[in-house]
């Protein structure tokens, strides 16, 4: 069975998600596709400029507050971000880029662990470049791999996929045509593929 | 332990908690309270003049997808209400009215089943009378009592304290302050009540 994530870097309630999905989906014999996307140009469309959370602060005090739950029920060192939404921007794109590679999987917790337990500026290539498992010239190198138009043209095309199969927030679980959208979904996402494929 | 179970007639994911949540919370030894409200004046206060399923095409879209499997995996005869939302005013101030009393909670599944299994219109009052328990005068008679100016204040009261509560959308469970948002969250209520009461 297979399970697509699609994540955005700068979505609270992935934070737990992308630090525990992998080895759910493979402790069930599963096979996890990683999906970075952005949420800002779906949130546009919705007509919002800024995260939801922002926008509705009733919406927004209870996220922060279930989130510091999950995050202790699942054993996270969770640290509220002092700004919020971090731009995942240039993660994403390094992300999206180097897809299927072996360190990617890391390097995507490592900048949640940074945004969300380090409380660092995850837009910073500096920071970028201590989440990537490299030399510095190598993190370099990548960096700026991730920097030209084919980069920028992945991920674009990964957020216009995303709109495309009716995603609207993150995290985003999808089973072949099959949406399972929030953290709270990764069980019954799990189980619906189990038993479907 | 203690759970209150906010909730709306209109509301999709209300439906299949609705059904289930009493059994459970009584099956962990606990109590449950029913808390009727309006999602109308709380939606009015974030800007939405509908549904935000409404509102929100791929949300709704979702939504409504979701809500079938949810029902198929609750075993709950489901069909989708040809109208959306239906107008729970009546219903939710019988139930706030006559709170506490022992035919209340089959009467809040009656109406549930009225809108999302039979496809009935749950604002008329030919409707509501069916779902309650008693000969047709009877019924007559609460109706007539959950139309005074008493039960209006109740409800509203119901629903002042949701909005004091930072309550936003429904189902909602409440443990203490503790507030669980979304028919997912169920478990992690009853889970939070049993570990912290």
């Amino acid at each position: 069975m297979k399970i697509d994530f699609w994540f955005e870097f700068g979505s609270t309630y992935s934070y737990p998600v992308a630090m525990k999905i992998e080895k759910m989906v493979t402790e069930q014999g599963g096979h996890l596709e990683w999906k970075p996307f952005l949420l800002g140009p779906i949130f546009s469309n919705q007509g919002w400029h800024d995260s939801p959370f922002n926008i509705y602060p009733e919406k927004g005090k209870y996220m922060w507050r279930d989130l510091e739950r999950i995050c202790e029920a699942d054993g996270l060192n969770y640290k509220k971000p002092t700004s919020f939404p971090r731009n995942g921007l240039k993660a994403a794109r390094i992300a999206c880029l180097f897809s299927g590679e072996k360190w990617v999987p890391e390097f995507i917790r490592s900048v949640y662990a940074a945004n969300f337990e380090l409380d660092l500026d995850i837009s910073l290539e500096e920071i970028l470049k201590k989440c990537l498992p490299f030399s510095d010239e190598e993190s370099f190198t990548k960096i700026k791999r991730a920097n030209t138009s084919l980069a920028k043209q992945m991920l674009k095309e990964n957020t216009d996929q995303a709109k495309k199969k009716g995603i609207f927030g993150a995290p985003t679980f999808m089973v072949g045509d099959e949406i399972f959208w929030g953290g709270d979904r990764l069980h019954a996402a799990i189980q619906w593929a189990k038993n479907n494929q």
